[in-house]
C-alpha cells in the first residue's frame, strides 16, 4: 500500500528474567504484527562473575542473584529490529516505543547513567552489577528495616501489607551501603533497571510512578508530593544511610503512559527505528498487562498466573489492605490508586508435583495417549465431584505473598488415605490456589475495595478445569487476555499515548488491549460445593498461617540439621 | 535315630486372613522344623458370594466381608500333614496342636457346632457365613453400643479404653439380630473362629480368654466370676436382644495355655496326627506371637508390625488407660493383665506411598539397583540428618485405633516445598508411625503401666532405618522376635503347655521362644532431635484428633460427593 495513507506502529518490549521480547503493534487496533526474542547472553550471575566480566572469576555467596546491563541494551539492538523485520513493515512508520521490565531489579549508576560496572576499576566488584528481582541476599536488611518501622509505627508501612520485602530498593540498597561502603559512595543513582532502559533509549532519567511507588516506597497523600521514609528512619537504620533518598533514590517521577523523551540519535542507531519517536515512561511487566487486557477500571482484577501469580487492580479509592504488596496512586493507571498482593507459588508447585509426586503408570499413560502429564492429571481430575478426593491442602510450598506475608509457611495436604491418587492431590492443588486467590479477593472486599470481575493473563489461563474452579471459587466472571504477550502489547499501548495517538492509556486500552470476556461463569451449584472445602481451608489457613508455630519451627529444625550434615561433612573430609 | 529316646513335637497353626499356616516344632527347644501353607480357596468374600456355595450368584453390600468354614478345616486336611512331612517326623511323636486366629471372626452355629451356611436351606443367606475381622458393615451398630453405653455410664466402657469396635462381638451380632432374625433365631452359638476350630478338633466348645475378653466384652473382678453386658443393656439397644449374651454367647472360659480337650478321631483323620493328644485353647495371632517372642512379663510390649501394628503388653496391674484396645485377665498370659493397643495403619502407608506417590526416576533407579521401591527410598532417607526433610506427617490414612479411637481421621503431610523429595516424605511417614508408637507407649506410662522395652514381630522388623527410628523415638531398647513365623511359634509354645511338657506359657516361653535382645538400643542425640519433631507431631495429633473437625468433615464431603456422583451416573445412564 505505497501510495495509501499508511498506518501507525508502536514497539513495545518487555525485558523478562531471561530474556527480552520485542512485539511491534499497530497503533489503531493493537495488532500483533512481529515478535522476536533475544535471550540476555549473561543470563542470570548466581555462582559467579566470570573471568572475561570481573578479570577472573568471581564466586558469589549464597541467595545472590546479578545481571548485566549491556544484555539488555543488546535486546534494542538485536529483538527490535528483528521484530520490525518480521513484522514487515517499513520502520519510518514506527511512532513510539514503551518497556516494561521485571521489578524490583537495581542498577547503580553514576550521574550519566553509566552502570558501575562499567567504570574502569569496578568490574570485579559484585556490588557494581545489576541486583536482579530475585536477589534475596539483603533479607537481614529487610528484617531490620521491617523491625524498625514497626518500633517507630511508620505511617508507610500500612501502605505496604505491614511488610517491606528484601527484593525492593530500600533493603538491596541497604545491603550495598554495609557491604560496599566505597562503591555506595561513586554511585549517583540507584536506578530501577525499568528506568534506566528508558534512559538508554532516551538519555533522560525519569523514575516511573509504579516502581517508584511499590518498590521504592514513595507515597503520595491527596494532591500533595510524594514523600519517602525519613532522614531519621534511614538514620536510625545505619550510621551514614540517613541521605540515602536525597542522594541516591530521588528523582523526577513519571506518570504511566507519559513521554519521558525522545529516543536519541544513538538509540535510533541501535534499534533502526526513527530519532525522536516517542519514548514512553517505564513499567512493570505484571502492572503493564492490565491495559493489554482491558482491565483498567475499578473492580478489574487481572491475575498473572505462571509460576507464582501477581495481582494488579485498580480502585478509586485508598484503603489499607492487610497483607497486600502495595497500594500506589497511579501505579496501574494514572490517576487511580494501584493495588497489587500476589501468590508466591501456583504453577511452580503444579510443577512441582507432576515431578516428584507422580508415579511412573502416570507418566507412562499421558505418554501413551500423547499428553503432557499436566494435561492427564487434569483429565483425571475433572471427571470428579467437587470434594470426592476428600482433601484440602494449603498452597504455601514457596510460602505466602499476601495476605500473610511469611516466606516461613509451607505446603500442606490433609485427608490422605490408601485411596488417595496422584490426579486427587493435583485436584487438590489447584483447589489450593484458588482457595488462596479467594482470600486476597475476599480481604480486598472486606478492606472496602470491591473486586468484580477477574481477568486471567499468563501461561495457567489454558488450563480450562483450572479456570472454572477459580470462577466457582470466587463466584466471579472470568475473563481471558486474548494475547500471547500480555506484558509487550502493554507496553506497546503505553507507547501509543506517549506518541499522542490516544489521550490517554484507557482509550489505547479499549482500541489496543484484547480480551475474551466472561469466558467462565461461576455456578452456583459447583460455588456452594466448594464453599464446604473453602471453610476448611481457612480454618487450616488460620491456624498455620496465624494461630501455630509449626511451620516457622520446622523450617527452623531443617536449617538446624542442614547446618548439622554441612558440619559432620567437613569433620568427615578431614 | 530310631534307637534312641525321641524328640516330642507340637504343631501350631496360624490362621490369618488369606490362609492358614502350619509348622511343626520341636517341644525342647522350639526348633521350626517344617511348615506348609495352604490358602483358603474362597479367600474373603466382600462383593459376592458365588453360585456353586449359595446357589446362584449373592451380592453382597459395601463393608461386608465373609469367609467359609470349610476352608479352615481344608488346612487342617492339607497344610498339617504337609507341614508333618516337611518336618520329616514320625507323626506319632507330636504329643499336642494349637491354634490361632484372626479376631474378631465370627461363626454362627447350631449346638453341635454346624456353621449355619452348612446348614441345608441356608447356604443363601450371607448372615450364615462366618463373619471376618474386617467386616465393617455394623458401623451403625457399634454407634449406637458406643452412645447407649456413654448414656448408661456403663462401667465396663473404660476398659476398652472408651469405645467399641464395630469389628466386635455385640456390634456384629446386633447386625445379625436385626438384619435376619430368623437366622439368628436358629443360631445356638455366636462363636469365635479362635474357639470353633478348636471345637471342630476335639469336639468341645472353650471359649478363650482372650477374645471373650477382647472381643465379648466380657470382664472380670478381683477373683470373682466375670461378666458380660447385662440383659438391661441389650434390651435397650433393641427390644428382643436382651438374651443375647444368656442364649448365644456365655460359655465356658478357658484361659490361655489350657486343654481345651483331646483330638478327635475324625480331626486325627484329617490331620494325620494321634488321636488323644492335647488340643489347646484358642488364641489369637497377635496375642500368641507375645511367648514366641520371650515377651510374657509386665512391661515388655510386642509389636506386631505389618500392613497395621497391634500392641500386647502384660502387667500386674488394672489400670484404665485411655484409649486403648482394652485390658483382659490372662488376656496374653494368663494370671497378667493383657492390655491391647494398634496402629490402624503402618506398612500398608508405606506401600501405598511407594505405589502412588513415588514418581517413575525412583522406580526406575531401584531397578537398576536391584532394589526395592521401599530399600531404594530407605537407603536414600538413611543419609538424611534428622529433621532435614522439614517435615512432619500424621499416620492417620487408615484412621486412628490408639488413643484416638476415629476411623474418620485421615492422613496429612506439612512442611512440603518444591524441595521435597519423595524419599522426604517417605521418611516423614516411618517417623509419624512410631511417633503414633510414641504416643501409645506415653499413654500407657502415664497410665501407671510402664513400658520398659519394645519387641517387634512381623515383616517391618527387617526395615534397620525404621527400627532405628522407633529405638529413638520412643528412647526404648528394641528387640526382635527370631522367627519368621511369630504366632505359629507361639500356638506351638501353647500346644507344649497344654500337652503338659511345660507347667505353664512362661517357662515354655524361655525353652522354646526366640527374640534378639536389645538389637537397637535408643541414642540420647537422635532421640532429642526426634523431641523437636514429636513436640510438632503432637500439636497436629491433638489439634486433629481433639481440637477440630477437620478430618471428620472432608470424609463427610467426601461422602456427599461419592453420592451425587452415583446419583448422576444413575441420571446420565436413563
Amino acid at each position: 500500500m505505497p501510495d495509501q495513507p499508511h498506518d501507525q506502529y508502536v514497539v513495545g518490549v518487555d525485558y523478562g528474567t531471561l530474556s527480552g521480547r520485542a512485539v511491534v503493534v499497530r497503533v489503531s487496533d493493537g495488532a500483533e504484527l512481529g515478535t522476536a526474542v533475544h535471550a540476555y547472553p549473561h543470563a542470570v550471575l548466581e555462582r559467579s562473575i566470570p573471568p572475561h566480566l570481573a578479570g577472573s572469576e568471581l564466586p558469589l555467596p549464597p541467595e545472590w542473584a546479578l545481571q548485566v546491563p549491556e544484555d539488555y541494551r543488546e535486546v534494542l539492538r538485536v529483538a527490535v529490529p528483528a521484530a520490525v523485520a518480521a513484522a514487515g513493515i517499513d520502520p519510518a512508520h514506527v511512532i513510539g516505543i514503551a518497556t516494561d521490565f521485571t521489578a524490583c531489579t537495581m542498577v547503580p549508576t553514576l550521574a550519566d547513567g553509566t552502570p558501575l560496572n562499567e567504570v574502569p576499576g569496578l568490574q570485579d566488584r559484585p556490588h557494581a552489577y545489576v541486583k536482579l528481582w530475585k536477589h534475596h541476599a539483603a533479607q537481614g536488611q529487610a528484617d531490620r528495616i521491617n523491625e524498625l518501622a514497626r518500633t517507630r509505627a511508620e505511617a508507610w508501612l500500612p501502605r505496604y501489607g505491614g511488610l517491606i520485602s528484601s527484593e525492593w530498593e530500600f533493603a538491596k540498597g541497604l545491603q550495598l551501603f554495609e557491604e560496599d561502603r566505597e562503591l555506595y559512595d561513586r554511585m549517583e543513582h540507584w536506578a530501577e533497571a525499568a528506568d534506566w532502559i528508558v534512559w538508554q533509549l532516551c538519555g533522560t532519567y525519569v523514575r516511573n510512578a509504579c516502581t517508584a511507588g511499590y518498590k521504592g516506597q514513595y507515597q503520595t497523600f491527596d494532591g500533595q508530593d510524594g514523600e519517602y521514609p525519613s532522614p531519621g528512619f534511614l538514620g536510625d537504620l545505619a550510621t551514614g544511610f540517613d541521605g540515602f533518598v536525597a542522594d541516591k533514590l530521588e528523582h523526577v517521577i513519571g506518570q504511566l503512559g507519559e513521554r519521558a523523551g525522545t529516543l536519541s540519535a544513538e538509540a535510533a542507531g541501535w534499534t533502526g527505528l526513527p530519532e525522536g519517536i516517542a519514548v514512553a515512561v517505564g513499567n512493570v511487566d505484571a502492572h503493564v498487562t492490565a491495559p493489554a487486557a482491558q482491565a483498567v477500571g475499578a473492580g478489574q482484577m487481572v491475575a498473572i498466573m505462571g509460576t507464582s501469580t501477581c495481582h494488579v487492580m485498580s480502585a478509586d479509592v485508598l484503603r489499607e489492605v492487610p497483607g497486600m504488596c502495595g497500594v500506589v496512586d497511579g501505579g496501574i493507571v494514572s490517576g487511580l490508586w494501584g493495588y497489587e498482593a500476589g501468590q508466591s507459588g501456583v504453577g511452580d508447585i503444579f510443577g512441582w508435583f507432576t515431578h516428584h509426586g507422580v508415579p511412573a503408570a502416570y507418566t507412562e499413560a499421558a505418554a501413551a495417549a500423547g499428553e503432557s502429564v499436566h494435561e492427564h492429571l487434569t483429565r483425571l481430575a475433572a471427571d470428579q465431584e467437587i470434594g470426592e478426593h476428600g482433601l484440602v491442602a494449603l498452597d504455601w510450598h514457596s510460602g505466602n505473598r499476601s495476605v500473610l506475608v511469611d516466606h516461613e509457611l509451607s505446603g500442606l495436604v490433609v485427608g490422605q488415605t490408601l485411596a488417595t491418587r496422584a490426579e486427587d492431590v493435583y485436584r487438590a492443588l489447584l483447589e489450593a490456589t484458588a482457595f488462596g486467590t479467594r482470600v486476597i479477593v475476599e480481604t480486598f472486599r472486606d478492606s472496602g475495595v470491591p473486586v468484580e470481575e477477574f481477568i486471567v493473563a499468563g501461561g495457567l489461563a489454558k488450563n480450562a478445569l483450572l479456570m472454572q474452579i477459580y470462577a466457582d471459587v470466587t463466584r466471579l466472571p472470568l475473563s481471558i487476555i486474548d494475547s500471547e504477550q500480555g506484558p509487550a502489547l502493554g507496553s506497546a499501548i503505553h507507547a501509543a499515548v506517549a506518541a499522542g495517538a490516544y489521550p490517554d492509556v484507557p482509550t489505547a486500552a479499549k482500541q489496543m488491549g484484547k480480551v475474551r470476556r466472561h469466558v467462565y461463569l461461576p455456578d452456583e451449584a459447583r460455588a456452594a460445593a466448594y464453599d464446604a472445602l473453602f471453610e476448611q481451608y481457612l480454618a487450616l489457613h488460620d491456624h498455620f498461617g496465624r494461630a501455630t508455630t509449626t511451620m516457622r519451627r520446622l523450617k527452623a529444625i531443617r536449617r538446624d540439621a542442614v547446618a548439622r550434615r554441612t558440619y559432620r561433612k567437613t569433620q568427615e573430609e578431614r
